[in-house]
Formats: structure tokens, sequence, C-alpha cells
């Protein structure tokens, strides 16, 4: 093969390399972001962006812009450091996708956990939050950084009564009896269900499609899955 | 180095990043039937699928097959788009395997969410669940696609009651008192306990093994552990 | 372009082709861990550990090393298997970095899940359960294997309860009007508000920022979000 050919092979590499060193470094920035929030450590946070007027907060309740914006921002939740304080947004299922110049990228997440929002004298505010990110960002002298957050909650609600509105809930239905299985009324599938319970308790575990990471043997799921009843 | 050796260099990674590639291909291909499935988009889900008449779903509840199978199952879910309905199923925690031929992929995923799904007159049925997923891939015309999906539920529950069934329910036992540890019986550690509480509200920040991934500088959770009993 | 020149080349891509390499292979290792803790699988736990003396185990409670301090960790938890245990802890949010010699690595996930631990006669203790993990691993004879965990809880409390200890939690607040966005009285933003209840039963879909991963077409979105009020 001729020597410009295996040059032009060698910089098609470097080019999908760059791609995919940009996703685990925007992977991580976001995920160094949802570590910071919990416990809310601003000067961290304010850190992961870039250093533009055009960095831009978009939450539902209004917009925040620029070193200034991020300062009105996270410099103003939890200033006391209330250890009663907690803000978890796990961030999860990522969709990442880097510009064709490799210069910016964009990524989609879920944010979902547990609050603990200390209110005065009230108490403390609990609830499970659930939302979506947008998020772009942008390579500042070769460094990934934050760019743009916008976030729209999905779903918020206290543990005990979730995120349907209370008068909206259905009433509950009569438990399926042991091993049988409900279908929808329009429900025509190919095949009909095989009438196994795999869920809790029954201790069903779903076959893996991978043997052992290290061992490379087979792992012990069949041999447990016996007593199932119709496995 | 001889140029046969090198060009053989060359060959061995274009394989290798076409693994990354397809690992990443299949996440973000997964992670986006998990954003379509919230609010159904049934149209945006088929289009995720191989043109093949093995397409498969797999679910407790009965099989599906080919085009034709998918427009029956994914078709005939919340069909006129309503508002009160929510199917979320975030994918999690992924195990992606690709085939030697570079042809094929597996992955595994906890499917996780929050549900909410009209039930005509008596309201929305609410529900936690979970459950996991081992799916196929293949690459289509150079397209990764699904191809296969099996699901079964591990556990579904209202946010109120959870997974145990009610009267397995244990009794609340006595907290422990600030800053003990219970151990179970059998527990026969080679250190002990540090006696350290360090759960909320502690305001405890487990130390990160990273530095800041944009200043490079120490994180401040030091300084903040410093008021957590015993660290 | 000099022959050495593309040489150098090829040696960095092999390098960072190490490195991109040795992320998913931890990646894969600890989400397979995530799925063997579930219904407790010691041994296939066991085999994802270096065989050396400094294998460590650290938990609140105690810390164990070694091969024998495996066995007596994860060989004492559910020895019967009952399928009345559950032990979800899926494994989430991962921040990976790779050690300059690429020989170790060290691994950040918060761990969250359902837990069912029988507990005799006073019957199953059902938990929602979060964590942390700071996780290290060792290539042995060319494998990435497990070295250290080290896990500190971050709550834990039941579904219906929640992690707020009951005498903290606030008395709900009035829920805002359909529509109405409230904002905490320090708030600045530099553009306000748009007043769009983006929630749940909105049916509001975030746009995406990208098309359709097999088609290329534009996504559905729009056209369903012209419902919702204010957009």
């Amino acid at each position: 093969m001729a020597q410009q050919t295996l040059e032009a092979r060698v910089a098609a590499m470097e080019k999908e390399i760059d791609r995919l060193k940009a996703i685990e470094a925007i992977r991580k920035l976001e995920h160094a972001y949802s570590f910071y929030l919990v416990m809310w450590m601003p000067d961290e946070i304010m850190d992961l962006f870039a250093d533009r007027d055009d960095v831009t907060l978009e939450w539902p309740e209004g917009m925040f812009f620029g070193r200034e914006g991020l300062q009105k921002f996270f410099g103003n939740i939890n200033p006391k450091k209330d250890p009663e304080f907690m803000h978890q947004m796990m961030h999860l299922s990522d969709v990442i996708s880097i510009a064709e110049d490799g210069e910016t990228g964009k990524g989609r997440w879920w944010g979902f956990g547990a609050m603990a929002l200390p209110m005065g004298e009230a108490g403390v505010m609990q609830a499970l939050a659930c939302g979506i990110y947008e998020n772009d960002f942008i390579k500042e002298n070769g460094t990934w950084k934050l760019w743009k957050i916008k976030w729209v909650p999905v779903y918020s609600g206290t543990p005990a009564t979730g995120w349907v509105k209370p008068d909206r809930v259905a009433r509950p239905r009569p438990q399926p009896g042991e091993g049988e299985i409900s279908v929808p009324e329009w429900w025509d599938s190919d095949l009909p269900a095989r009438g196994i319970d795999y869920a809790y308790p029954s201790g069903y575990i779903l076959p893996f499609h991978f043997k052992h990471p290290i061992t490379g043997k087979e792992t012990s799921e069949v041999g447990r899955n016996k007593r199932v009843k119709g496995v």
C-alpha cells in the first residue's frame, strides 16, 4: 500500500479518536457536575463553565447569562452550607453528539434524584424530582467545558404520593394470581405469554448475554432459575 | 520499523476504533429509545429497528415479530397522545458487547422509572417500575439498529407501598443513635467500623478521586468534611 | 511527511486507544458487578477482583482484605439464596480516570436502588437506598480487574417516608396554579420566566438536539408541543 494511503488512514483515525475522546470528556464533565450538585459546591460548579458572555442557564423560572449570571444563580443556593440540604440530580442515559468540526457538542440526560430543601421554620421539603437536560459544550483552549444548560422538569413529588395528582390516582386493581399474566384488551401478540412470573420475589435472574468478564466462564443464573415456575 | 509492520498496526487500530464506535452507537441508539418512550413517540421508536422479518419484541405477556409486530405493539399504546400518560424507562448501567466480526452486538440495561398509565374512568395508574433489558443490535448498510428487545420485570409498586408485599414488610426497627453503626451478627471484618455516620443529614462529601476536570485544582470537600463527627 | 513522524502518530494513537478501551473495560466490569449484586451471585462477584492481598472492601461498618476478606463478606450475605432477597444497586453517572501509565484506574458512581432484605420472623426490610462508590481498578496480566471498593451511604429510607426525618419534613405548600411558576425570594434572573408549565401532565417533550439516529429526520416533538400553553 502506498505511503500516501497509510497517511490518509492515520489522519482519518486521528479524527475518529478525537470524537471518541470528546464524548468521554463531555460525559465526565457532566457527571462531575452531577456530583458537585449534591451538597452544592458552587465554586467547583462555576469552574466547569467556559469563560464566555454567552454562557447560559435556562430554567423554567428564568435565564442567567455569563460569569455574573452563574454567580447570581449558583452562589445563592444553600449559601450557609446547611447539612440538611441535599440536591441529588443523577445524570442518566446520555445521548452525546459532537459537531462535525469537533469544536462544540451537545448532550441530553435524564436528571433524577432525591431532594431535601430546607425551608426555614417550615422544615425540609422532601421530593423525588426528575427532568431532562439539553446542554451545550464548547472546546476552549483545547479543553471541553460546559457552555449552556437547559433544563425542564418532568415530574416532582413526595416519596409517598408520587407524581400523579391525588384525585387522579387510580383505585388499586386486584393483583393477578401467582404466575398469572394480564394483557390489555387490544393485545394481539404473534406468540402468547409463556405464563412465567419473572418479577420479585420469584428470584428469577435474566440470563446474561456475556460470560464472566474476567474468567470467561458461564455464570450461574441458569441453575438458579430452575426453581422459577415455568422456566 | 518496517512499513509492513506499521501497516499492521494501523489495521489493528482501525478494528479497535470500529469497536469503540460501535459501543457508542449502540449506547446512543438505546438511550434515544429511552427518551422516545416517555411520552410515546411510536414512529420514532419503530424507525430505530432494522428492516427484517426477525425483528423481535419479547415481553412476558407475549412476543411480536417484524415490521407488522412493531406496529401492533408500539402503535396501540397511548394512541390518542393523552398528556396524562407517562412511561419513563430510563436505561441505566449498560453492559455492551460487540461480536468478533463487528456486525452484531448485545447490551444489558436496567430499565427504571415513573409510570402514569391512564385507565379510563378508574383514573391514572401510578407505579415505580423496574426491569432488565437484554437487547440485540445489527449493522444494516453500515448503520447500527435495534434488532431484538427482551425485557423482564424485576419489580413494580406504587410510590407509597414499594415492591415488598404489604403482609411481608418488616416492622420498622429502632433507628441507631447518632453516629452508631449497626452490623449484622455474622460480621467479622478485618478492621472495625470507624464510627462515622456518613449519611444524610451529616453533610459528608465522599472525597473525589479526581481533581477538578477544568482547573486541575483540589476540590473543597476535605474542608467541608471537618465538621462531620469522627472524620 | 517523514516515516518517523507517521510512526510517532501511530504510537500516540495506540496510547489513546488503550485509554479509551480501559474506560470501557472498567465501565463494563463495574456494571457487571451491579447486575451480579441484585440476586447476590457471590462467586461471580469475587471473580471480578484481582488476586492480591491488598484487595480491599471499605464499608462504613468495617473493612475486609484479600481473597479471604471477600469470602467473609460476599459469602455471608443471602447464603440460602432466599428469593425474597433483593439488593438492587444500580451504578450511575460514572466518572472514570485512567492513570498516566495505563496500569491502574479509578471510578466514581452513584449506587441507587431498591432493597428487600429478609429479617427472619420480622419480615422483609424494604428501602430505597443510595450512596456513592469510589473504586480502584488494576490491570492484571492484561485484564482490568476490581481492586478496591469504598462505599459511603448518602441516604436510605422506606418508599413511603423517604430520607428526611419525619419530624423535619416540611408541611406541604399550596401547589402553584396551572402554569404558575414560583421563584425564590433571592431570584434575580437576567430574563424572566416564560410562564410555561412543562411538567407532567402537560405532555411537553423537551426538543431533541439530535435528529433521528437512523432516519436522520426531524422528530415530532415540535408538533406535539403546540398544545402546551405558552409554547
